[in-house]
């Protein structure tokens, strides 16, 4: 049963919300946050005794392809799956299940983020493995988390009645998918103690995905298909080039979950997950000094500052600060960004900004 | 008459409220802050008209001529006087009582800071002129500033009764000298409407500070009485050497000023003067943009960004910020310093702690 269990880890995205560290050719799953290792390797290492190397797919883009193999030479190189170009999560499973159910028809997939922060690996391989195990009966498992606060940067997935104990893990029919609520919505469902946050991380069979992916989204289901008739012919790359270019961009939560069959949740508790998705975010995860601050590498000098984030790259720089509170500034030598915490979540305007404009720094 | 009138620059501070761009090596006055030119050079071109070249005296120390009387190569070389160190205001006025009395024992000082900001170039040597006047009747004169808020970072002069017109300008009796007030102190002596602010800029004869001196300030008259015996002889340095490194360094407000004979101010309105004592002082000289923020050189991009000050001296680097207000930002390239402004005066703290850890940036 154990060989027919695989992790796909998704790897291609182009994340700016951590610019000006983050950037086109160095996204965030290539960073270096929280140890030396990225958030990449940190994510192929959690992995270690539930999947062997062989069994662990990365689905990519060219363009990191040659980073991500650099940063973990364990992995088989015919391992790394390249779309062709970005195209949504759901797009990214597709083509995952297509090369699964090519290798192993009974595949059991889990399809996991590369830049997300797990403080507790031991529960994670527990909670993951409990999930293949819940997959292998069918269901479409999500990777819930119970929240901590009314976070309203993260989707929520509602809990219904029961599966019952998988081992020591309670499972729950989904009865529904909410995507980034406001700051009431948010206080309301935690109260309510039946909603989970969505971490992007999903179980299942790659024959219940193709399945809900033909009843679902017949036109990229019809692009699949014809991809796998290819699969692992001359023609593969040349189809897959075509295919790609006519596919519409849609998530795997919009574009099938939320209308899904047979979705269960495990509500993991204690994971200590966080998905990074701002800078704000590294104040969940990373613990602060005895001022509030978090100071990330470099020369610096603190004068009443509170509950700040400091990152600095450089050497011979120093940074000083005076009577500052709530502030992220974040120095890559290049850009220097001075950001009020509360606003992390508008770097992305900036980065859509100089895009417009034509400018560097992205 | 005119021609016994001299000006004397005092350019040997090595003030560091500027830091990080005022550094050991590149202090206040050599600073480029509101145009091209530096505070130093703005200086000598105000007296345009009122003293000739050769009448325009700088005080300063060894390490910073070379690079003023490069700022101002119209200047005579003989008119730069080295302080062997630095050793406060009053001997830096000893001095230059001494080398004029040698030159014209008539003469009449304008003792003038190197590091100000005037806005008004004519008004102020129109005051200048008429202080100069008041001096050859035996006064000592202080330009003094009509305040415009409470300040509580300057110091300030209580005039008293009239001494009558001097063309169209009105002159005071000194009543006392008041160092930095605090807040109330400070509102209180604005609303008494009969306050100016000191602005460090004295005029008088160089035989009545020499008088002062020696009724007020005993050790240093002796020292200056020796130096000047030795004026123009060939130990002039081994004795001014000798002498300066028994002096007990003192300002001249404190050294002479509170307790001098026959002293007037001269409360000059709408000069725009400010001392430029603080990173904050400049929003009182500086227009700022529509959002209240002053930004001086770089690439930067402001994201609801309110009454901050932005300096980036670095060429292929950028600013950004977002959500942040009452800031100010410093960049040099090897300094980054981010400070609220209320508490811009602490940048002196932040130096004195570089300096007892041996660090540089200073």
């Amino acid at each position: 049963m154990l060989d027919h269990y695989y992790a796909v880890i998704m790897a291609g995205g182009g994340g700016t919300r951590l610019w000006p560290l983050s950037r086109k050719s160095r996204p965030k799953q290539m960073l270096s946050l929280f140890d030396e290792r990225t958030l990449f390797q940190t994510t192929v290492e959690r992995l270690n005794g539930l999947f062997p190397q062989e069994r662990i797919l990365v689905v990519t883009v060219a363009e990191q392809a040659k980073e991500l193999q650099a940063q973990c030479p364990s992995l088989p190189v015919e391992n790394f799956i390249l779309e062709p170009a970005p195209r949504g999560t759901a797009s990214v499973v597709g083509l995952a299940a297509v090369a699964l159910a090519a290798r192993d028809p009974q595949a059991v997939m889990a399809i996991l983020t590369s830049d997300h922060y797990i403080a507790d690996q031991e529960y994670y391989r527990h909670i993951l493995r409990t999930a293949l195990d819940v997959a292998m009966d069918g269901y479409l498992v999500t990777l819930g988390v119970k929240p901590t606060y009314p976070a309203t940067g993260y989707g929520y997935i509602q809990q219904g009645e029961s599966l019952g104990m998988y081992g020591d893990v309670e499972i729950f029919h989904v009865l529904r998918f909410k995507e980034k609520p406001d700051d009431s919505q948010a206080k309301a469902m935690l109260a309510s103690k039946d909603h989970a946050w969505n971490s992007g991380m999903f179980v299942w069979r790659v024959e219940r995905i193709l399945e809900e992916f033909e009843r679902q989204m017949p036109a990229l289901y019809a692009s699949l298909a014809e991809i796998r008739s290819y699969w692992d012919t001359a023609q593969q790359s040349e189809i897959l080039q075509k295919e790609w270019s006519g596919l519409k961009p849609e998530t795997i939560d919009y574009g099938v979950m939320e209308g899904a069959r047979q979705v269960a949740v495990i509500p993991a508790s204690n994971l200590g997950w966080s998905d990074v998705g701002t800078w704000e975010s590294l104040f969940e995860v990373i613990q602060t000094d005895q001022d509030g601050n978090i100071v990330m590498g470099g020369q610096y000098y603190c004068l009443d500052t509170k509950d700040s984030l400091i990152y600095l790259n450089q050497e011979h720089r120093m940074i000083v600060t005076i009577g500052v509170s709530d502030l992220i500034l974040v120095d890559t030598g290049d850009v220097l960004l001075v950001c009020s915490k509360d606003q992390a979540q508008k770097v992305r305007q900036v980065v859509e900004h100089l895009k417009k404009t034509n400018q560097s720094y992205i």
